[in-house]
């Protein structure tokens, strides 16, 4: 996932001039799949990045783990991947559909979109049924992902897809010729976030 | 604020014919007033309620901490206060206001909020600038609550309150005659909302 | 449908330690189908609520005739068998369905769940289509709200039915069991709540 | 109150060519103050509806009373004159603001608003303090209307004022000079759109 | 489609006893299909309301097209055909469905229905997938038109159904009578809104 | 205002390390006031980007004239500031506050922002005042910011504060040190913007 990451994010390496270093937690699950994942990484997570001064960090798993929590204890721009997608999301369409991966990450996502107030532009969020590690079959992966966005899109109305994970960033081209309207993929939004804030000078509140 | 807790929830146990224990947890800080004293205690809780199996149970911090992780592993009603008060506030007025302790704790309750999708009901959430530990002096914290009630009433529109705090639940009985409306606390909210469930056989769905 | 409900909340009298008496308003029409039926019951609920002092009173039918009159006439805890199923269903799921009784009910299920301020936590409301006395014949009613269920739940995506009817509770269990999903009875969900503000000291307000 | 509203409504027979009739129900209590008011007449109005055969009813109560019932029973427009003022006003403003005759009216209108899907244009609703019989003496009234009206302009930001009563039509012109924004007079509103709707050849639906 | 819309409001002539007088923008495009034909229209067409002083204008296009401005300049109602079919479907049905001509005008509806803050009153917008020009072929433009309200009323839960052109008016009584819903005709909704207004001596506010 | 917000976007210029030319339109008003003034500048506007082809655009106006259009017209990303504002300042704060120029833009704003479906996001809009071209005077400008802002913090509870002008974006500074929460300029926001989208390979859709 780290390594799909790394290139998904390469093409803001080249042209925003920032260094940017991905890093895997090592406490960590392989993937998060559930609350208990979820919950197991918040505060691993937050004393790594305390450990690593930098100028902004970006916690790169879709459910934003220990993001409030961050926010409260460093004194830098913090942000997740989700948040930053619907954002990123919300200026390029009308409507957002979400790629999830699996059914029980749904009403996860739909907390999310409600907390933050943004359920009027949602289309729907629809599962893969693929798990996290699973996530590796190219092929098959795209496959898939095309036909759960073909639905968002034609029945659903959405015209911008969110991709529901932190590891497929580099299919987006692929997945934006197929599916001709554009495709969130969390971590590219997140990092060109991050570097809009360090531009401009913010840090983000708890 | 255990033991102020037990004494609100004692109308229950008199009536309610079930059994009620109240713990507190060892690991925890003596009040939850930032972040980082939410996330420190997610696990904690959740394994403490692991080690003591019962019919249903309830985490009695307005903060609402380990919840969704609770009710994925347990297989019995796992239960909030602060999502609790929420739910009966909606049941005995048009509009809620919520009395905040700190005006830190107001931005985890507007999340907390939107998330359940009820802002349309909200009249105010307003803060006693009060700290936990500091909820001990019984007349001015009384007087407190009652002049920011009051204020929710009077200007917000509310015509019920919601305390939002797990330990002034005692002090109900005095809020309701001097503030004339209802005034909701989330321990008794929560308790009485357990043993629904109980009585119907439903439990809580992560 | 009296006897279908006093078996459908004999489960409360068994473990909530209450006097539960079911009562049929004689005036009134065999089934409440049309706005008609709905209004001509109204003063004949209000003054048979009148003239049976107790502690708190239940309307159970699905359109809660004559509720806010009750409420305003009546210094007891007066509730409504709709609106308490959709504060139950707000704490069993994240979306809930509602299985109507017939397609002309469904404007005033809406008019109701707007009025409450919950649309954002409707998934669909859908017809059974059949009449309140065609509801006795226990197997094609329950596939019935089976197959309706099944659709709320796999495409409108709701994760808790409500019954939209006062007779259906007693199916309760094997609706459960098939749909895998709570089902909400509203009076069942009526009568606990009546049960718990009794316990707590509440009353409603008009 | 049935004398104030046909002066109010006159502009409409000189120039819309239509026979317009008051009428007052003799059933009826002096004013409409208290939801007893309201059920009271209920049926009482759609009786006097379908005695007098004519091309489209106005309901002339602020509560709406009976008009889900009327428009289910005669095959003719029924218009309330509540639902009548808040489309009038979304066509005259961006945010109305409505003054209620008491304070308790104010969570009856609020039901009504959020049950047409309405309160995002709300500004607030704010009583005027007067029952229905005292709005008789012309000054006093206006006066405190002017006060009542401008609170709602500077303070919560409307910019339209809907008069939430039947009888105050009258004084819309001089209302309306001195508060500089539209007044919308219910009655007014009502019959303006029963004009139109007999025009066009619609119907109300149940 | 000038001839086409004077046919539809041709009713109001016979029993609104006004003139109405409808023009054609000779500068405009054939039909008003994209946002450049939108922002195109919008000078010449305030300038011509201004060269033409009359008690009330319609602009019969249904993107709205210089309405803001028109009300800014002009001292007279000034309606728009779209918003005043919104308004209108509002107080005949529960929710209305929109029939758009093409796809592309849906995102600009949307934007339309959110800004008047009415999105929870939408069932759906679907395309005839007609060009404005095409709308001629009386037969097949009406054969398209009640298979997408057929779909709206069935399966987007449309009780309303508006016609998003401004020359579809005349077929207004056969969609009627095949759809058996009503069916609002935008011209026709804001000529009548515009009787109206001047009958009770209002203007709109910029 | 063209020199202005040069010297404000100049941060963007020394570490984004993209070309950012700020041109003025010879054709518009000093300032952007009224609805007349808005669409004056639409077709002279899209007319001008057309004119000079680059990678990417921004209307710098808080009205954003034309941005529908330019997006229809233009194959590359085109972004309005005010859109942008709001974007930003989501991802800066609970809840938004605006300084507007004038009372009268307020509506215009209102509109934007509810057909951008973020109308739960938004604390208030109050407005300064002050003409555009008044708005040179520095320490008055930023006195009477300052108070606006205090009022949008400390009584309508926004945590972050948009600047509704195109103009004030070198004070920024200034005003977070006095006013201790982020403050947003919408140029600043639609350029960092633009950067973003360039970098990632998005354009923007009408």
């Amino acid at each position: 996932v780290t390594r799909a990451m790394d290139e998904a994010i390469d093409i803001l390496r080249r042209t925003a001039g920032v260094q940017i270093d991905c890093g895997t937690l090592k406490e960590g699950p392989p993937g998060i799949e559930s609350q208990a994942d979820v919950e197991s990484v918040v505060l691993p997570t937050v004393r790594r990045l305390q450990a690593e001064p930098t100028d902004a960090y970006v916690i790169a798993c879709f459910s934003d783990p220990g993001l409030h929590l961050a926010r409260e204890v460093l004194k830098k721009p913090v942000l997740g991947i989700a948040e930053s997608a619907y954002l990123a999301a919300l200026g390029l369409g009308h409507r957002f559909g979400v790629v999830a991966i699996l059914e029980r990450s749904i009403p996860r996502h739909m907390r999310a979109i409600r907390m933050m107030g943004l359920e009027g532009r949602l289309a729907a969020d629809r599962a893969l049924g693929i798990g996290v590690t699973g996530l590796s079959d190219r092929d098959s992966v795209i496959g898939r992902i095309v036909a759960v966005g073909r639905t968002l899109r034609d029945q659903d109305g959405a015209d911008v897809i969110i991709l529901g994970c932190a590891s497929m960033g580099r299919y987006r081209s692929e997945l934006e010729d197929r599916l001709e309207i554009p495709v969130v993929d969390p971590c590219q939004a997140a990092v060109a976030r991050a570097v809009s804030l360090l531009t401009l000078g913010y840090r983000t509140v708890a």
